[in-house]
């Protein structure tokens, strides 16, 4: 793919980290940027991740090939519904939404039948504790995976469009139906946040919670670490996928309420039953320091 | 503290690593392990972390001037009712168990009434997701929390003795009692490890956990990573601690009840402002990539 202009709305870590390497691989002649944080726009610029910025989306879409929407997902809708009136006969329009049933069902709407061809949904797996572009780089697609999910009536030319871009990151692809894509991430994704949240919250909650939290060690700093992502983006991504997520949840409530009875009980055996199972089962999964 | 003699009873990363500091700043003359891996003591003894393997307990302590003893928490009984009968009078016991409470009621039924005077219930917080003396460091108590629990029977100079070994190795010592310490590890330590495991091991229970668990991101392998902790380990911790980890866990169950409410109800604003305060409560913490 070679592409004379991208149009990013939101120059963030996700948006930004995209233009920047297919500016590096030499895959773009010009980036337009959208967002809402003037400042962000500016600095964007500054760091060359954008060439122009855009006030207007319509002036943003006008000519570009590809368009890619990486905007909290609640605002995918208006963004879409916004450009759909503007894009050109070719252009491809792709995003970066951490959810996908809700983002097809708003391509549909926003689109209509025809340009919702050229509407490929797409989700990069890469880590967003760190927002804004000054955290962009042009390596954090670099072996990530990228989900895209199309719908049976994507254009294959479209998709080979954004699997071009993508693998020009270096992204790792993989396609999956949007149901499937969003009982996934309910799993590995979404309850963990969650749970992070819940429990950081939780203390945040107590008297002395600052003395308490001093004798936390690296275990409670990596445990919680998801619980530094934005509440914004985090709250769009569980009310999107309320129903996976709920089933996630009520599997989880489940499990505890099994480990509650087994530590109540003083099952010795049953506990380190679950433990080892667990351990078990990470170090088949990931590499990491967990070896004995 | 000058030592001519440390008797370690566990020699993995714990017992390894504190001998290895008071070694490396000159404070320890011999140092004696005793274990149960015969393999472990060998490999330690060729590290140089201990000078000597002792098979009987009672030949270990003689002539030590101060005992260390890291082993899984449910043993410490033992090793100490084997120890008592054999340590010399101005020796001085102290562990690294991580719950408080049951280590000195353990002391007091081993040790009695006179011996117990000379006993520092003592916790390093460091990193236990690995283990063995493979793992073991000179620095891995630099900077790091060492709580002590003493009793209000707990001699001064036993004390005094056991905070400079500790101080030698780096570490910032903190003294509370028995009982708010183990409350405080429940919070910030127990109970996280306990979620981490229940999560890890229901997904490992699913049909096609490993293609689930590909799809995982850093967040995922963050949240998850003491789950790869030792099983036997926080099986003693979870049952030595139970009625504080119970406590957690039931205030735990009520948050997550609390979040699954407003789930369910699809009430935006009540996960956000969830979210938000747990984000703002971990910024003030915590140092880490959480900027926005």
């Amino acid at each position: 793919v070679k592409l004379q202009r991208l149009a990013i709305f939101g120059a963030g870590l996700i948006g930004g980290s995209f233009a920047a390497a297919l500016k590096q691989a030499g895959a773009v002649e010009h980036v337009v940027g959208v967002g809402r944080s003037r400042a962000n726009l500016e600095r964007a610029l500054e760091l060359q991740v954008i060439d122009t910025i855009a006030i207007e989306p319509r002036s943003a879409v006008r000519d570009a090939e590809l368009v890619l929407i990486a905007v909290p997902v609640q605002q995918t809708e208006q963004v879409l519904s916004e450009i759909a009136p503007h894009v050109s006969a070719s252009c491809v329009i792709t995003d970066a939404g951490s959810t996908k049933q809700d983002v097809v069902a708003a391509a549909r709407r926003a689109l209509g039948s025809s340009l919702i061809r050229r509407f490929v949904p797409g989700h990069p797996i890469a880590g967003a504790e760190r927002s804004g572009v000054e955290a962009a780089s042009a390596a954090l697609y670099r072996d990530r995976l990228v989900v895209l999910t199309p719908t049976p009536d994507t254009d294959g030319a479209a998709i080979a469009c954004v699997r071009s871009a993508w693998g020009l990151c270096g992204a790792r692809l993989v396609e999956m139906d949007a149901k499937r894509h969003d009982e996934v991430f309910a799993a590995v994704s979404h309850l963990p946040h969650a749970l992070a949240f819940a429990l950081v919250q939780m203390y945040a909650a107590r008297p002395h919670a600052e003395e308490l939290v001093g004798f936390a060690g690296a275990g409670f700093r990596d445990f919680t670490r998801i619980a530094g992502s934005s509440p914004e983006m985090w709250r769009d991504i569980c009310i999107a996928n309320r129903d996976a997520l709920l089933a996630e949840l009520d599997a989880y409530l489940s499990a505890l309420q099994a480990l509650r009875h087994h530590l109540a009980a003083g099952d010795a055996e049953a506990l380190e039953r679950i433990f080892q199972d667990a351990r078990a089962a990470r170090s088949r999964w990931l590499s990491g320091p967990s070896s004995d």
